[in-house]
C-alpha cells in the first residue's frame, strides 16, 4: 500500500516538475496558468501568483493595495475593511460561519480565504467574478458587507488628500488615477502577494519524505482513492471550477445565471491552509475538518469513510498550512 | 517675540534634559514617572514607556499581547478586537465620532488613541481605570463594545489550544497561566510598545530649529500664552489629570463616582499624533483641529483666538505625528 502510494506520488511529482518547468509557471507573468496548476493530482503552491496583462504588479501598486485592503473608510460605517472578513491573522478568513458586515447583517456564505485566491480564475463561491479585480468590486458595494456605493468610495478616497501621491506612484502617467477601477486593481495587486508556499505537503511533494507523517501520506492515498481528487487536486487542491454540491439550501450559481443547470453549483474551494479556515463549506455548516469530510463523503463521493480513514485524511489536510504572508500594518493617510 | 519664545523653550529644554537624566526615566523600569513627564511646559516623548513592577515586559509577553490585541475571538461576535477601535493604521483610533461595537451599537465616547496611552496613569475619558491593565478589562466585557464576559473570554482562549505555549512563555512558572488577569497584562505589555517618539516637535525640542516651521513655533507661543498649556503640557501635551470641561451632555467622571464635583470632568487627552486622531473631544463633536480649538478657546480658556493665531496653533499641533509603531500582523492559533 505505502510503496504503491510512493510510486504514484513519484510519478505525479515527475509530471509536476515537468509542468513547473513550463515557461511562465513560476515567474508570475503568465495570465492563465490555471490549466497547468490544476492538471494532475497534486502540485506545489507556486511562489508567485499569475499576473494579468492589464494589471501589472509594481511595489507602489502593491503598497497602495495593502493600504486600501486595510482601509475601513471604504465602508459606509467607517469600521469595516477587506481585512475584517479576510483577516490575515486568521488564515485570510473571519472564522465565523457566515460573515458579519454593515449593521451586523449576516452574509449568506462563509468568507472564502484570500490566501492563494490569486491562483483562481473564478472568484466567490458561485464563481460570479472572473478575476480578483472583479471580486474586489463586490464586497465594497454590497449592502450587507461594506455598503459603500462605488462613486462614494472614490469620493471618500479623493477626499483623503494623502492618498494622491500613492495613486500617482501606482498608476503613473494617469491624469486622474483615483478611480474605482484603480482602487480594485491595487487591492488585487496586493492580494496577489498573499500566497502561502512551502507547507509540509509541498515539502513532501518536493522530495522531503519526512515532511509529513506516515498517517498523512496514507490520508493522501485515501483522499485520492475515495475520489476526492476529482475536484481537489492541483496546487490549490481544487480545480477552481464550478461543481454541483447538493448541500444546504443555497442555490449557488443559479442565483446569478438563472440556469437550472447551475442549481447548487459552487466553485471548488482550495484546501490549502485548511486548519486555519474553519468553519467549512459555503454555508460554514461544518465546524471541523472531520464534519466536512463526513458531509463530502456522503453528498459528493457517496463513499463510506471509516474512522481510521478519516483520521488519515485529517492528517493529510493538516499538512497544508504554508508560510503565512508577513504583513506590516500600513499607516493610512489621515486626511 | 520669537527670541523670547526661544529663550523660554531653551529654559524648558534645559529643565527637561535634567528631568530626562533622572534615573528610571528612559529605562522603562520606573513605575510612576508621570510626575516627571507632566512637569514643565513641554517635553519630548520618551523612547520607552514606564513599566509597572507587577507586570514586567518580556518579548514573549509583548508577542502574546499583540496576538490578543488582534484577537477577534475575544468578542462575542468573533469580529471585534482591540484593534477594531484602536486601529494602528489610523493613529490608534477609529476615526469616527463614537465607536461602533457589538451589534453596531454606538459607544458614548470617542475612542482615545492607544498610542502613548502607556504614559498615562488614568485611563478612559473619565479616568476610571488606573492602569492599562485595568483599562483592557473594560472594552472586552462592555456590552456595546466586545460584549464578552471575562469568564467566557478565558474559556474561549483556553479552548484555542495553540495559545497554551504562548501563555507559558509569557508567564513562566504559573500553573494555570490562561487567566483574565494575564490576558489584560499581556495586552497592556504590548500597548507599552505603542509609543511614537521623534515627531517634528520633539526634534525641535531637542535642538533642531528647522524641524518645525516658524508658524508652528509661533503657534506654540500662542498656545502657551492663551493658557492651553495649563492642561496641555509635558511629554504627552497633557497633564493626564481630570479637569472640568463643560461641553456637550456627557457627565464624565460623575457617572463613575456620583460626586457632583466630578460633573463634566474628563481626563485631559494627549495631543500627540493629533492629525491622525480626528474627530476630537470626548464626544467626537469636533471634526477638525480648527473646530476643537474654537470649542476649547470658548469653553476652557475663555479667550478670543483670531484666524492667524488659529492657523499658528494648527501648525504647531500638526508637528506631533511621531514615528508610528511598525507592527507585523500576528498569526493567531487556529484552535
Amino acid at each position: 500500500m505505502k510503496h504503491g502510494s510512493f510510486a504514484i506520488i513519484g510519478m505525479s511529482l515527475l509530471i509536476w516538475v515537468m509542468a513547473a518547468c513550463t515557461p511562465g509557471f513560476f515567474e508570475g507573468t503568465s495570465t492563465t496558468p490555471l490549466e497547468q496548476v490544476v492538471k494532475g493530482p497534486l502540485a506545489t503552491v507556486p511562489d508567485k501568483a499569475p499576473v494579468p496583462a492589464d494589471n501589472p504588479m509594481t511595489p507602489a501598486k502593491v503598497e497602495l493595495g495593502k493600504m486600501l485592503y486595510f482601509e475601513p473608510r471604504l465602508s459606509e460605517s467607517g469600521i469595516i475593511s477587506c481585512h475584517t472578513c479576510h483577516n490575515l491573522s486568521l488564515g485570510g478568513t473571519d472564522r465565523i460561519p457566515t460573515s458579519l458586515g454593515h449593521d451586523f447583517q449576516t452574509g449568506g456564505r462563509n468568507a472564502p480565504t484570500v490566501l492563494n485566491a490569486a491562483f483562481f480564475n473564478l472568484q466567490f463561491w458561485d464563481g460570479r467574478a472572473a478575476s480578483l479585480e472583479e471580486q474586489a468590486e463586490g464586497p465594497i458595494q454590497a449592502g450587507v458587507e461594506m455598503a459603500m456605493p462605488k462613486e462614494l468610495a472614490v469620493e471618500v478616497i479623493k477626499g483623503i488628500k494623502g492618498y494622491s501621491p500613492y495613486f500617482q506612484a501606482a498608476f503613473p502617467g494617469e491624469e486622474d488615477p483615483i478611480t474605482f477601477e484603480n482602487i480594485v486593481k491595487a487591492i488585487a495587486a496586493f492580494e496577489r502577494t498573499l500566497i502561502t508556499p512551502n507547507d509540509p505537503l509541498d515539502q513532501y511533494l518536493r522530495g522531503d519524505e519526512n515532511a509529513i507523517s506516515a498517517q498523512a501520506i496514507e490520508g493522501m492515498d485515501v483522499f485520492r482513492l475515495k475520489g476526492c481528487m476529482r475536484c481537489h487536486k492541483g496546487a490549490m487542491l481544487s480545480t477552481g471550477e464550478l461543481t454541483k454540491f447538493e448541500h444546504g439550501q443555497d442555490l449557488g450559481a443559479f442565483k446569478v445565471t438563472g440556469d437550472p443547470e447551475d442549481k447548487m453549483v459552487f466553485r471548488v474551494p482550495t484546501l490549502r491552509n485548511l486548519p486555519l479556515t474553519a468553519p467549512y463549506l459555503h454555508d460554514g455548516s461544518a465546524a471541523t475538518i472531520e464534519e466536512a469530510i463526513h458531509i463530502m463523503a456522503e453528498v459528493q463521493v457517496d463513499k463510506e469513510i471509516n474512522l481510521a480513514e478519516e483520521a488519515a485524511i485529517v492528517a493529510f489536510l493538516e499538512s497544508t498550512v504554508g508560510d503565512q504572508p508577513k504583513i506590516v500594518i500600513p499607516i493610512l493617510p489621515a486626511d
